[in-house]
């Protein structure tokens, strides 16, 4: 790499963790940094520690960026610059993250819903090159999805590219962050599979996670692998409803692809698996021939280079259709 | 219009009825005819029927044909034009409709997935006009659906472009013609509507439809209208099914436009308010301000104007991108 390589500060803003880098057009990430959001902090410190993230990342990249490209769960108003009021990010409203961004580091920002630029990301440089139609879900803090429909990243009116994760898939189910009742990302979210595996042991469940502190999807999945009983039932309502809502959205769109993606993905083929059975099963017979379900090619930085896309998108014109 | 006006012959093939225009191509229907499909006779002789009324409509229309276009309920092969196994007709197991027109009227032949035809009819002629983000949701016998994303026509990697009506709505509820259970045909067509009411009634519950015979959709609005207790409340359900689930489509999308259309539509703002009303309130907000609900521009011949639509972009060699 040389100072003169093209090169844009991506910033990843998730629930759990903030992740930046610089990325250039060949889709590699420098000086990646990750940290806990610790969203307790509010919006004001988190965007300033987030700044400063990003000032080190330029640095320890040695590469002049040409913009900024922000990833955060949606709603939000690409178009504007603008954060609304994402669930993952209580407090979070009306933030101009846009114009922030431009004001610290002097170049055009861009921000985009993050499964949004997720998928962008894996189309370009991921699971997803070469294909015309995929959906992307990302399956984290929430849970989002973003699609790529006739090779083009798909917006929506919105703006927000489809809100993947709040489909009902229980109706009259568990509250979603949202306000809505029975969404998918209330029954496959990281923090919805802890929260039932806690509810599960609240009302006396006997369990190995019992111990578990604190108790995250990543201690379900890995007490399910180790054939806990409440952990395997959580785990495989979770992969059930998954794999029922990846169903309707294989029959919804006929994808070539679907890619899986963000933090509850690590655990691998034991979520991949019995998805892709459910989704091979039940989808309608043409459309489940012609899909399949992978997982993210470009694994934890999925977001960073995909919000990395999206600035050199914005730069030479593409994909604003 | 004069014989050598462009025209193409359209055959909509129904679980409920046929109907069989010649489209030109400025989206007007000439010699339209409409007859009921008679599903008990089976494929050949309804075949045999449908071609005798599109040789009877070329010849009223007056015009020549330079292709048919035929649409008919998935799943379907477009590219091979074969009917495959649609819930609507059952026993049409691989029919090769296409070279069987081909055949018939001596011009090529081009089968599509009836909503799918609908959806371009309605983008190109009817409600949808210079819309960029379209779904089109057909209520009849069946539920199918389409959309036009981009400005261009979704044909999905199967072909079929999308099968909206089996999306779950209710996890481990009523069959669906598909064999999932629960899907949203299996609570909003037609066939569902008078299906519920027959049920209630033999379960002894009191009603002015029990005198209905035959006991269709039409007499379950009807009696609804009139305040019958059991018809309004299997109208009720049906219009907040359809409406979460238009919620649903509406966060996956973020459409400008949910068009309604198919024969349970006919029922109008009956229909309609409720299920926007649901769509406004539930939607993620963003999602919810971009998407208008209404009802399909071009009524009962909108697959009709569709199967042209289809067609004529096909000699063209328009949407196969």
């Amino acid at each position: 790499m040389s100072a003169g390589e093209p090169a844009v500060l991506s910033l990843d803003i998730g629930g759990t963790k903030l992740a930046v880098g610089v990325v250039t057009s060949d889709g590699a990430v420098h000086g990646l940094l990750v940290e806990p959001t610790r969203r307790e902090q509010g919006p004001d410190a988190i965007i300033s520690r987030l700044f400063g993230m990003g000032r080190s990342a330029i640095a320890r990249a040695g590469l002049e960026v040409a913009a900024v490209g922000i990833s955060c769960g949606g709603p939000l108003d690409s178009t504007r610059g603008i954060l609304l009021s994402p669930p993952h990010l209580p407090g979070w409203i009306d933030i101009p993250l846009g114009d922030m961004a431009r004001a610290e580091f002097g170049v055009p920002a861009f921000l985009e819903n993050d499964a949004t630029a997720a998928a962008l990301g894996e189309h370009r440089f991921g699971a997803g090159k070469g294909v015309s139609t995929m959906l992307y879900l990302t399956i984290s803090t929430g849970v989002g999805g973003g699609s790529v429909i006739h090779g083009k990243l798909h917006r929506g009116a919105a703006g927000n590219g489809g809100e993947l994760g709040h489909v009902v898939v229980r109706p009259g189910g568990r509250m979603c962050s949202c306000g809505r009742r029975g969404c998918l990302e209330a029954y496959v979210s990281g923090t919805s599979i802890a929260e039932r595996a806690a509810e599960a042991l609240a009302s006396g469940e006997v369990s190995t996670l019992a111990d578990a502190d604190p108790l995250t999807s990543v201690e379900v999945a890995d007490a399910a692998r180790a054939d806990d009983q409440l952990a395997r039932r959580i785990w495989d309502e979770t992969t059930d409803v998954l794999g029922q809502a990846v169903t309707d959205l294989v029959n919804i769109f006929e994808p070539e692809l679907v890619i899986l993606g963000g933090g509850v993905t690590r655990t691998g083929s034991m979520l991949l698996e019995p998805v892709a059975e459910v989704v091979g099963r039940d989808a309608m017979p043409p459309a489940a021939k012609s899909a399949q379900v992978v997982l993210a090619g470009l694994g934890d930085v999925v977001c960073v280079a995909g919000a990395g896309v999206v600035a050199f998108d914005a730069l030479t014109g593409a994909n604003h259709g």
